[in-house]
């Protein structure tokens, strides 16, 4: 929106807004991805530009301390998440095929390394858990709604009778948010993609889907490349 | 064994061998503590030194370079594990109780802030998966040994038949183990304890143990195997 200045890195004496939000989008994506590797508090704007070979004075034209950039970086984090987890969930059908969607492309989006260092908020939530500030506030916010999305998914499952009415949806949200989380973690910490595998067939015995059944409802074609 | 140096806090000129075990211990305690909050990669000589007030030379005689002091670190750390979570399950009877047993132990110790950033291998093995080297080596080692642990139960409890043939105790361990570190981990970041206790309900009921039940024999001993 303010008129970008020209970065290190590019040539060009003027640019549009549009260049200015794609540079500002490719060190938001860099730093997301660094983020999960060195950890959030590690993402300083001079590591940063020794990362993408941007000069420390283009960053700073962009962010201008280091908890904005933390914060710009978790919201670029937000939207990868919502892009290849949260939409190819909701275009499934709604109720179980969404619940199983959303664990799916999540299971995919670790696997597929969207992010080098596995899921952003696995890792980032758990770096800054002990860090009270408007970075951490907003990670547990961003949880909480991922939570919240899989009850109401959960919940309508439930009214729509594809899981037993003795389900609850909070309990059940839990459970398969820790599959999810504990499968990023041991899958990142032996580098082992049968860990994947086995979470994938955990949360379909959870929802009552065989493999056979779930091959088929499995909307969000968790094998290959991208879900959207 | 090496006969210690004194520290700077000290000020005795020998100190017995056991006083300068002591020491260290008390330095690796720390070491394990804030290894939870500021990272193991965050944990060296120099800020160690600050945090337990003592020189930096008395923390050189201890531990000679940063991945030495990570290591024993983590070895300390282990001993925790052991003496808070494991023990007390080995300590109940042989397979469902022992299963239950160290499932409600691990939400114990993460409930009471054995350390300030809750499991410490949880915290510690998310920050070092990508960081290759005898540190994460040893930190997945542990951890598999961990969900070794849970399975053997679990296979014990199935032999027992506690738990439906029909179980499969590698996924039951991976189970389990992923609620335990999805509570770890969002009980740290809302600060909340209730997150604790609908982990345990979910453990209790994967397990085909009431909360009734549940609540009278929590600790170590289940007193009633489920039906299946």
């Amino acid at each position: 929106m303010t008129s970008e200045r020209t970065t290190g890195r590019g040539g060009g004496q003027r640019r549009s807004r549009s260049d200015g939000e794609r540079t500002r989008g490719a060190i938001l994506r860099a730093a997301a991805s660094l983020a999960t590797v060195d950890g959030l508090d590690g993402l300083s704007i001079g590591n940063l530009a020794a990362a993408i070979g941007i000069s420390k004075s283009g960053l700073y034209a962009h962010f201008g301390a280091k908890e904005e950039l933390q914060l710009a970086t978790v919201a670029e984090a937000e939207q990868i998440l919502r892009a290849e987890v949260i939409e190819p969930a909701l275009a499934a059908a709604p109720g179980l095929a969404q619940l199983a969607a959303v664990c799916d492309a999540f299971l995919s989006y670790v696997r597929r390394g969207v992010f080098p260092g596995g899921c952003f908020f696995a890792s980032t939530s758990m770096e800054m858990s002990g860090r009270p500030g408007p970075v951490r506030d907003r990670l547990a916010a961003i949880q909480s709604e991922f939570t919240a999305l899989l009850r109401s998914f959960a919940a309508t499952a439930i009214k729509q009778r594809e899981l037993p009415a003795s389900e609850d949806p909070d309990r059940l949200a839990f459970e398969l948010h820790a599959i999810l989380l504990g499968a990023d973690s041991k899958f990142l910490l032996h580098d082992d993609p049968a860990v994947l595998d086995l979470a994938q067939r955990v949360v379909h015995l959870r929802l009552g889907l065989d493999d056979a059944k779930s091959k088929r409802t499995a909307p969000a074609k968790q094998r290959k490349p991208r879900a959207t």
